[in-house]
Order: structure tokens, then sequence, then C-alpha cells
């Protein structure tokens, strides 16, 4: 199968992390995967929700959000009081969740970080994008607070970063875009750490099943996509 | 490590699919997984959402709910006007897909099959115990349209069960109850059909992390635990 | 007239009292009149609305609901931004009020009292049932604060319970069911105590108007039945 | 015991119904009962709700508000998500039930009034004075539309007026103000036609209970009343 | 041209300011201007928002309103979860701003006023109208604090009042009625104090556009209309 | 007085308009007045409100929002069921009324553009900004439709652009910063066209008040700097 943008099924798309989005933020990075764009930004105030009060512990909490002409036609904003969309709450909840197991709460102390994700324009894993360029929004916060002698040491616990797998007809592709996204019939959105290990894994057949065989499949092409991705991060870190 | 209730690590809770729960429904099942209750009610309409109109296909969607006084100590409802909680709408769409996956839409014509699972009570495992009822609940519905006549066949792919395992201090633990959901570092839930294929893989590491080889593992017990299901819904289905 | 199922014009439908429905309440019975089917589950925490603070005084308050396919065909859930239907709120009230009318709320002292009334099944007089049901419930609940110390003495004023009454073509029915109630020209809730007063009459005429001589024959008639629900009641009391 | 302002038990307040209050609405009367004031306009629309269209009948449905002033201290307006408090919700209902039992809605063709209840001020019985209200404003409207020879005859069945009687230490006190409802331990809501007949009786002993020979004082003192509404009701319609 | 009612283009529409329309509140008017009729009553209650605490200053904040049958056909009322309409909340925060720029909120001391403009009768203005109104109802509620000694002075900086001034046709009209207000190209409204000064000036030229010399025809026909207002403001406030 | 950043009292921020903010948008630029940065999409659909059908013409709306970390500390997103602030509704409700007053919607046709401004960073001014880069989104969108022959000609009437002056201590300050908008007495938004004309004027005093000669030195101001915005925008244009 030929790629829609004449890729290797194993080759990420261009892929750039652009720090200084928003000059007011603690940490803010614009992440950049072909036509996919979102800016990151992470904003850190004193306390943390009522469950954690006075554990010592702190908090990390994500949004997330599209820009209504992010996509090919303008989508409506999630305004007004029907809620957030399913869609919308499982991405913040994955970002979330990631962000914390890359972090030591503990050391953070009763700190809240909220990641702002929005997505300046979509073309296919935007949640995934969003996941590598807000841990470089987080270190880049979180370095603020020990440069400024508010934390003694940075508080993580490992790198991650994240991309999406699909499989189309029995082929295994890395890092889809939206159309590739929506051709595939099972889809995997997968987040590792710089230690090789998993934090997420999320694998889907709404049209289709899949077997163990192919799922090793789908793990070796993330550790290669993932592993690409750390390197962007270490040398967007190694610039501020 | 000794389990709350003393089962083997790879031993599922005593598990019934009982049939008739809701006089009135196509399909109606309480399944019961330990102290976990849920009933799981199928409901059949002519039409299909707007996107789906003159393609011939039907479709499914899924509710989720918990009775307030199925948990512990009383649990609000989700009403009003915040939406619902982010939990309850991912469950909905997993439960959603998951049926979708194992059933032939196109055989089934325009027309919606909703279904209702409502939590009566809840001690770990509720939106994996709720596909596995619901599945029955699905057949039970489907056949009904096949004996009256309004389907010439069924329109089943596959059958499919669910489960939850854990990784708590490097050991693998099969259907969790609440209390040891609450101590894992890692938690799966696994959607799997009756030819040993995968529908979903949801793995989260919010405390932790998990290699290739605790992966494997917790693959091998999901489907110790899903035969076993696959096994009871099969009985039910003889006995409907 | 002969009615659906064939009873006398002052006859209940067969009706049972079964406690124990959720095992985590501190009451909880599953009523059952006809094919009409109510989940009640009281709860007890400690603290009172704002109101009440420093009073001293107990409160209790209910909330009612139907699982979406307690009816013939699915009725949607009352989730959402559009607020609960007038008719939910107005059960609600009836429930809360009733029971609290039952119960001396100084000898509660500061605590609330939450009845969830879930309509498993609804085949008409869903709210009285609710009522009767909930009284055991409260019952349950209030007796093991006694037992367990918290309560010296049963903050119980008065047993009460509930039916409805109807008028179809000059003829006064007991106990409607959906399709009755459906014809009825005037519709009456009554609920009494095991002194033979009244907590509430409700009694609303649509399509029509009743005499004072038609509402005698209604009172009379609800005596009867909330006689026989007072003993049901009493039995399931005993045997808890 | 003496009556807050005076009156014998069975005595209205002071009762007053002025039309002409909008001038652009089809019938609009303000009515006054001692302190108490609201504002019943009727609107008339063609069209019907859905589960009307295509009978040829007609519809009435009310709205309730108060303004935030019209109590002692303010009360916010119901704006917002939260929805229609539950009390909010009853009072419509009913009046529009009771509207609905006074008018022949086949006569009245598809056509839909709609009767705004706004409380100009509340003290006490604003339910019941809006009823007594409402009908002489519907009257109005329909007259208008035989007027214009858009109907043929009035589409009325009965005159309907409402007042409300409380029980205080054994006595049966006629139309409370504020401060008796609030020390009331029993209260009635009545709606009667001109012939005598009942519309609605809702009775509610939220502190304490009531017997049969209460009742019937209760119903007696209503009709004194409520035989005083109406004739009044019938000068303000004359005057038209 | 003429106008819809025979006056002369820098004529204002009659006006009265009518005190005493809501017996609880501190201060209460109805103001007229032609067919337009607001009530405007003041409420105030110790204590300030958030941000205000403990700074000794008071808040004054404003709500609109429309009764539903205020217009020529029925209007539906504000409710429900959609929120407030943008031309409420621009009114609201208009008059608000308007009322605070003419009081002294540090001599007023930690209180709130809540000015409520609930508008019963709608023909063009009524958001000036509300603000002519509400000043009067301010001033009485404000010396209503003097006379009980809750404070030493007024605090008043200024009276102000309001019209509306619009441009059709070249031709520049003062306090524009319903119909000539849908007719007009250009739309003022505009707030002044008694020494000749402005509070607010809000231009609109959604049909076209205006030169600095129609400008100023504008501003000296609104001097001439808030001058007469202003009088009779002043008379009213003599008579209270 | 020495103003934030050495400006002098008419001379604007360094302002830019970039094109080509959003690929896939009909219309998209950034617009930056000093730190202040708006991006403004134009999206163009078929069809037309309610109130437009079968009338030929054109519609134009506008939705503005703000990044969370837009603002020196982090601000809530208007989600969830509160609806719009009102700030938000105002400024929306400009941004359209000023671009359907440079429009020819007639010319448009039955097309509805919505103009989406969304504040990627806030230092004051944003929406005269979101105005200002607007107009060239709408301009690009509409040019778009003449380029694709669904229009013949341009449906443009004339340039607009938008500034803000303020009055701080008798000095007439144009383009306000952040701080200087705080710190100013009155505060003018200011919507002209490319003939000198005026578009909107809002100028409010909520701590202060002003007189007709101030009036004139703040429109001298704003003619000054609103020539300066109309040169920008048409060198953008010139380059696109």
């Amino acid at each position: 199968m030929i790629r829609t943008d004449g890729r290797k099924i194993d080759e990420l798309r261009k892929t750039r992390i652009i720090p200084g989005a928003q000059t007011f933020a603690e940490g803010s990075v614009i992440v950049e995967t072909g036509l996919t764009r979102v800016l990151c930004s992470a904003s850190i105030e004193d306390g943390v929700p009522r469950f954690l009060k006075g554990t010592g512990q702190g908090w990390i909490t994500a949004e997330y959000s599209m820009l209504p002409r992010a996509t090919l036609t303008r989508t409506s904003r999630e305004r007004g009081s029907s809620g957030l969309k399913g869609r919308t709450q499982e991405i913040q909840r994955l970002i979330g969740r990631s962000l914390r197991a890359s972090t030591n709460l503990q050391l953070l102390g009763e700190r809240t970080l909220t990641m702002d994700c929005d997505v300046l324009q979509a073309d296919g894993g935007t949640r995934t994008a969003a996941i590598t360029g807000a841990y470089v929004a987080v270190y880049q916060a979180l370095r603020s607070l020990v440069q400024s002698r508010k934390l003694k040491a940075m508080p993580i616990r490992c790198a991650i970063a994240a991309t999406s797998v699909g499989i189309f007809e029995e082929e295994v592709l890395l890092d889809l875009d939206y159309e590739e996204d929506y051709r595939a019939q099972v889809d995997f959105n997968l987040v590792m750490t710089d230690q090789g290990k998993f934090v997420e894994i999320q694998g889907t057949a709404e049209d289709g099943t899949f077997s163990r065989t192919m799922l090793d499949k789908v793990l070796n092409t993330a550790e290669v996509g993932i592993t690409s991705l750390l390197a962007i991060q270490s040398e967007t870190i190694e610039g501020l």
C-alpha cells in the first residue's frame, strides 16, 4: 500500500516542537506533525483539588479543545449546556493520566499544573501530538519552579511521548494522518517512556478485530516512532 | 499475595447471567460478578441516526448509569446541567463500540439498538460485566427480530465478552474487585471474541509503567477469564 | 365494568415488599404491585441542608427516577441540561413530604436520609408504590441507627402507605394499572397513616370534574386499600 | 385565634380583578387578593404541540414566575441552567390542568393558549389567585376569537376559581396570607367550578395529619370562598 | 418625515415615573414612556461580591427581563439552559455601569444594591427608560439607608438619565418607538448626568454609517431630551 | 504622562496582519498589536439563519474566544452550562455588526460567513484588533468566492478598521494596552470606514464622566489610528 504522502509504513510525519508560543505561560510549545498543529501551554497555580488537600502532593490536569477552523470544514465550539463531547473528555483524561505518570507529584508539592492543549490545525493524531508536546511544556514549567528555587529538584520520573498506529488490510502503519485514520480497521494510541515502558495502550477495532501477532507488530512499530519523538523532545529541551 | 476473597490470581469471581430482568424489553439480563450486578436491556427501534440514513445500515449505541446506592456510600445522580462525567462517557463509548464490532450492522438494516446498562451494585469491573451481559441481551433482542421474521438471519459476527486484569506489585490478577482495582498500579480492560481475537485493549498505568513481558502475562490471563465468560454466555443463550 | 385483570373494583393488585435489594444501603426494598416494581433505598448521612444547620433537626429528601426500559417502549433518561421534568419533581416532592410527615425529625438529629426510588418496571401507580416501599426502607435504616446506639428511640411518628384511586364512568377503582390510569377521568393519589389520618390527598380531574359524593366514595375505597398495604408493611418489618 | 388582619376564619381577603394590564395580549388581568398581586395574560397562537397535531383539538399551557422583588427579601430569578424549581413546575402544571378542565379544547381547534402568570407581589395564595385571574383572561381571549369570527361559539365548559384553606390548631382558615400559610399544619389548594364540582383538591400535611371530619370542614370553607370569587369574576367579565 | 405619533423630531414621548410599585422593595418605580412601561426595583443587601470583600466599597448590579407578553406577539422567557441572550446581557451591563457611575460606592460601604428592571410593556427604548427610572429607585433606596441612620450622607455623585436617538434618512429623531427604531439606520443610546456630562454613548450603524456632523446633531438632540427627563426625575423625588 | 512603552499619546502599537494562519479556512489571518495576537478565520457555508431564508440575502456572524493562557494568569474556558459571559457576547455582537456594515449582504446571496476570532495572546484591545484583522479575512474569503465564479463582484461596501481610545487624567491615549486600559477613567471602542464615517462608537465611563470637548479629542485621535490601520490592511490585501 502507498501512503497518502508517500511515507514508509513505519515513518513519522515531519515533526517539530517549537517553544515560546504563549509569552505569559510557565511552559508553552507548538507541536507540529505533518499538518497537525497543537498549542500546549502549562500553567502552574498553588493549591490542589479538594481530594488532595493536606497530602503534600501535587496534581496535573489537562484540557483539550479544537479551534473551530482547525478542521476541513468548520466544527462548532463545545460551548453551551450540552457538556463536553465524550471524545473530548476521553482525550483530556488520557493526556492528564499520561503526564501524571511521568511526574513525581510528591516532589511537586501542593501545586496544580493545568495543561491546555488547543488544536490549531487537525490532520489526525492530535491527541498523541498533544502528549508529545505537553511533556516539553511541563518540563519547561517545572524547570522554572526549580530555577526560581521553589523546588529543589526536577519532579520528573521519566520522559514520555506518544504516537498512533493503525492496521489497514493487514498492514501496520505508523502515525496516521486524518484520511489513513478514517480508513484503518484498527486504531492504536500508545504512550511510552524513555525507559521503553508503556504508560497507556489503547487499541480499538470497531470495524474488525486483531490477533496477538498483529498486536506485536503494532508495538514494534510504535517503539520505532516514539524513539524518534523522544529524541526531538530532547533537542527542544536542550535548546530552551 | 492473597486476594481479597481468597481467589487464585487467574480465577474469575462467581459469575451468573440471568435473563428476563425487564419484561417489556426486547432483550434483558442481569449479569452478576461477585457483588457487582448490572441490568442490561436492549431496545430496538426503527430508524438510525442522521449520518446513517439511507445507507441501509443499522446502529448500536449504549448508555451506562449507576443507581445512587450501587456504591458503598451514596453517589449523586449524573442529572442536571453539568453533563455526563468523562468516566461515564468513556464507558458508554466502549460498550457501544464493542457491541458494534460483534454485530453485522448491514444485516440489521436501518434499526437502532439501544443498550441500557444500569449498575444495581458496584464492586469493580462494572464496565466489563456490562459488555459480557450486554452481548446476551443483544443476542436475545436480535433473535426476536428473526423469530418475528423481520430479519432472515441473525446479524451476529462473533460472540464477545470482557474482563479486567490488573498488575499489583508485579503480580497479574484476573477480574479485580473494587479494592483490588484501587490498589493496582496498572489496569486493563479487554474485550475478546469467541475466535480468540481482540476487539479492545485498554491498559492504563497512572501510578507506574509496564513492560512488554508484563503485557504478555496480562493477555494470557485475560484469555483464561474470557474463555470462561464465553461459556457462561453460551449456556444462558441455550436456556433462553 | 370489568377491570383489565379481572380484579374487583376495590381490590389491590398482588403486592409484595422484598427487603435486601441493595447490600450497601442502610435500608432497601423492592416493592411490587402487579407489574410495577420499584427499588427503594435509604441512605443516611450526617449533616443537614443549610436551612436546618444548628437546629438539631434532621431531614428527609427523595429522588425518583425510571430506568429507560421500565416502560413499554424506551423512555429517554432525564439527563442533560433541560432539568428534571415537572412530573418527576412533583413525585419527588410528594415522597419526601410524606416520609417527613411519618418521621420525628427532631429525634433523628442533624442527619439527612435520602430516599432513592428507582422504577425498575412501570405499570401505573409507581409513586404510591414508592411511598409504600419507602416507608419500610426508612424504618430499616432508622432501626440500624438505634441498633448501633446512634439513636435511643425510633424516630417514627406513624406508619404511612399510599395508593391510587380513579373515577371512570362514575365507577370508583382502587389501585389503577397503566391502562386504567390512562382511561380514568379523575385520578387520586392518597397517603394515609396507620391511625386512619390523611397525609396527602391529590385529586385531579383534567377531563371532567367530581362531586363531593364521589369524593366520599374515593376516600372509602382508598381506606380499604391502604389498610391492606399497612398490613403487608408490618409483615415485612417483622421479618427483617 | 385572631387572624393576621382581623378577618373571620371563612372570610376572603379583599379581592379585585382588573382587566387591561398588558395592551398587546389577547386577554390580560391583574388579580389582587390582599397584598398578593398577579398579572395573568393569555396569548393565542395557531398550532398545537406535536402530540395533538392533526387531532383538531387545541391546547392550553401555563407559565408561572415571580418577579424578584415580589417577596419580602429579594428572590433570585429562575434563570440559568439548573432548570425550574419543583415548586414552580407544580404550580404551572396545576394552572394548566385547571384551565384545560374549564375549556372545550375540541371547540378551540388547533390553537395554543399560553397563560403567563407573573407574580408582581407575593403574600400567600399566589397559585390560587393566578387560577382565579387566569380564568378571566382566558375568557377575554376566547371571546376575541368569537368576535373576530374565528370561532363560532365560546369554547368554555364551566367557570373555575380557586382558593387556599389551611388548618391551624384544629381551626379551618380561608385564604391564607403568607404568615398564616407558614404556620398552618395542613394546607389545601382547591379548584371548583360554577356548578359546585371539584377540578383539583390538593391537601398536604407536612407537619401533622388530618381526619375526614376536618377534610369536610375544609371543603365547606372552600365552597364559601370560591362562590364569592366566582361572583367577582362574573362582574369583571360583564364589565369587559 | 412625520413620526408615528405626530411628535416633533426632538420631542419625548409622554413620560411618567410612578413610585411605590412593589411594597416590599427598598426603592421601586414604574417608568412609562409612551407605551413602554418598566418596573424598576432596588434591593439592598449587606455584603459585596468576592472581588470587593474587605475594600469597604459597595456594588451595584442590574438585571433586565421582559415579561413574555410585553411584546406585540409573545416572546419566550429566557429560562432554561441556553443562558441569557446577548442583548439582555448587554442591557444589564449598561444599566449596572450607568448606576455605578452615578453613585459613590465608597460611601455606600460593603452593601450590594440589585436593580431589577422588568419590562411590563415594550414599545422601544426599554433600556433607556430603565436607566431613567432606576436612578429614582436607587435614590429612594439610598435615602432609606440615610433615614435609618445606616449611612450619614447620600452616596450620590450625580443624577443620570438616558434616552435613545436615531438617524432615519438623514433626519435625527429623539426617543424612538419600536417602529421608528426598526426603521432607523443608526441607533444611539446615551446616558448623561445633571452636569451635562456623558456616562455612556453607544452608536451603532448596522445598516449604514454616520459622519461627525450627524453625530453632533445626535448629541444636541439627546441633551434636549435628557434635560426634560432629569426634570421629571426631580419632581418624582420631591414627591417621594 | 509617559505611556507604558514610551509611545506618543496618538501612536499605535506595532501592528501586523499575517495571512495564512489556518490552511483549511476560506480566509485567515493573525493580527498582532503589541503583545495582543488574534487569529481570525472566515468560514463560508451555504444557507442562512431562518429569518433570512428566501430573501436572497446573506449573513455574517462572529464568535470570539480567548485561549486560557492568552492572559497573564490562566482564565477558565467559557465551557459548560453557565452560558457565555456578557463581555464575550458583547464583543461577538460588535464584531458581527461591524462586518455586516462593511459588506453587501444582498450581493453575498444566501450564504453565511462565520468569523472566528480566537485570542492567542491578550494585552488590551483584543476586540478592536479582531475587527481590524477580521476585515482582511472576510476580504480573502469573499475574493475566493469571486475567483471560483460563485460571485460576480466583490460584495464589499467599504473597508473597516477599529481601535480603542482612553481618557486618563484628562489625557487622550490611542490604542491602550492592558495596563493603560485598566487605569483609564473612560474607554472608547471605535469602528470607522475608509470613507471617514463611523460604524460604531462605544464610550463608557464607569469611573467618571466626559464632556463633549473631550469626546471631540477622542474622535480626532481615533481617526489618526484608524487611518494607519486601514493602510496596513491595504498592504496585506495587496500581498495576498
